[in-house]
């Protein structure tokens, strides 16, 4: 459900509502019954909102959107678009509840909603964010992030950390398991030999060692591992200029060392700004986690708390995350990977 | 010319041969004449080619192109798209007149051609690219690069260091002095009362201290300090959402910390891969050094060796180079700053 004082609940019912979506799976949502009732009065649209407890003993079909009820909102009191703690505890509840249904396989994927990062804290629930809860109810040490909008595919080293630490963690191993990360999960999404471009940590990836040692003790080594393992994988490459290649096709996705390098040619590409409207004209992109023994796929938008409770917000970004979970659990399930 | 192997002298002759470039301003070309007569076979461009030596003594009509004749280059060895001596020595001597004429008042601004830096070494001339050499005999100490793609402006605070060391360079004095080097310069563009930027140094922009101290202790203060001084200025602001709002009119210009936070969302927009052709399909930018005694812009590309000899090179950023010296001249010219 996400943040139920934000944009989630919405963008999930218009989702649901794409027949293209409940063609291929069954969907469930996890949260609040009377808030995910309101987002259908909200946006208009005309679904049956039904509890359950089991998804395994739940009937599906398309007019109807299937809830495991948390009961943890009051409708009455919540307020769009702003902080509380009932409203960070609804949504750190039902990220909870999601995981455990994951681990216990009765559900094959998980899809999340925008939380409140403050709401989060002061309901008491001190974690940055999705990946962070993810880890440790998943008891995951080597989780990484992956940005996907349509061809262009980043993957992370590092994120949440300052830059020096960044710089501190580009080691040849975590590089090297973030290459078999990304390379795997192209492999998911039906790409069959996956071309991967590795960056430079340094500027000109370090123009042959005059700007940095990185490149050639850390993640030159970890290229040529990847590369005795069979993997397609080039690098380190100049930052500034493989990203608009990426964008061109050249190579399927790209590692990056640190959370700008990859996030601001991400954004570049999916957030385009209004300036009438002075706000998002769209946002786009989805964000997986990787190396969790669950799917976890969620849009790459926050909260969107001006938009809250209006029926404004945009689903393509919670469409494509549900399309991506699917693919995922479609191919872990056939066996293929 | 820039380096006599590469593209540059074929991008002159095409950009000298645009009636509006020769309607505002008096273009001499600094380099070897036998060269830039080639440029012209090349090009399949019909401009007369003529020797002089005084640029205040010399007759200009746009039929005529007019070259300062270094006579350092021996046409008949020159190899198009080879690293050489002979080349790399040229275009450094081109580089050290220019800045001549213009530090003794000979020419209002100065415009350069890409060079190669492997060429420029194996010549015996150590330095990483044109802004050192500008830097150096000009002896000027705070210089700082700016990008310029239509209303996209991004200046850097550090360049071509390690990261490590451009997060040790993020320091008040230089933030501030950088900001105020963007301001100026929009000022020069015509812009009356530029809107500017700053990133954050950290992923988020430290998100109030969490990840990195560098944003409270440097770049805020530096920011204080310029609004002080009248500077209409925001920030730290997240470096991964910033950019877009800069491509989308939000502001006028934006000060980066680092090469590649700037170089990343500059090329996003500028550099689109031609799929087909298996090469850049658009190349376009600017590249402006402030903090100079004199006027300096640039392409924002290399000498494409791949491209070299071959009359395929796409003058664009060229044109827009020479456009943006006269526009900043014309200002400067008048004592509007």
């Amino acid at each position: 459900m996400g943040d139920p004082a934000g944009v989630g609940p919405e963008i999930i019912v218009q989702s649901l509502h794409e027949k293209k979506i409940t063609d291929l799976c069954r969907p469930i949502v996890v949260g609040d019954l009377d808030v995910m009732r309101k987002a259908c009065e909200i946006t208009n649209i005309d679904l049956a909102v039904r509890s359950t407890t089991d998804p395994l003993n739940t009937q599906y079909d398309y007019r109807t959107m299937n809830v495991i009820d948390l009961n943890n909102v009051d409708i009455d009191t919540l307020d769009y678009g702003k902080i509380s703690a009932m409203a960070g505890h609804a949504a750190f509840e039902s990220i909870k509840k999601v995981i455990d249904l994951a681990l216990e396989k009765k559900v094959d994927a998980t899809v999340t909603a925008p939380i409140h990062k403050e709401s989060l804290n002061i309901a008491g629930h001190h974690f940055s964010g999705h990946t962070e809860i993810y880890a440790h109810f998943t008891r995951s040490k080597d989780v990484a992030m992956l940005l996907v909008d349509g061809n262009f595919r980043v993957i992370h080293v590092t994120t949440h950390v300052p830059l020096r630490k960044a710089c501190d963690l580009v080691k040849k191993e975590r590089v090297l398991k973030v290459i078999k990360l990304l390379y795997d999960a192209c492999r998911m999404f039906g790409i069959d030999k996956p071309k991967v471009a590795v960056t430079g940590l340094n500027p000109h990836a370090s123009d042959g060692g005059l700007f940095g040692y990185e490149e050639e003790k850390e993640i030159q080594p970890a290229i040529h591992e990847a590369q005795r393992m069979g993997i397609d994988v080039y690098g380190p490459l100049p930052a500034d200029t493989v990203f608009s290649q990426v964008a061109g096709g050249v190579y399927d996705g790209c590692v990056a060392m640190y959370h700008d390098q990859g996030h601001i040619p991400f954004k570049m590409l999916g957030f385009v700004w209004d300036a009438d409207k002075k706000t998002w004209g769209k946002i786009q992109g989805v964000n997986i986690t990787l190396g969790l023994p669950i799917i976890r796929t969620s849009v790459d938008h926050g909260t969107a708390f001006d938009k809250a409770g209006k029926g404004t917000a945009d689903p393509t970004s919670m469409i494509h995350a549900i399309e991506y979970a699917i693919k995922m659990a479609a191919k872990k399930w056939s066996g293929t990977l």
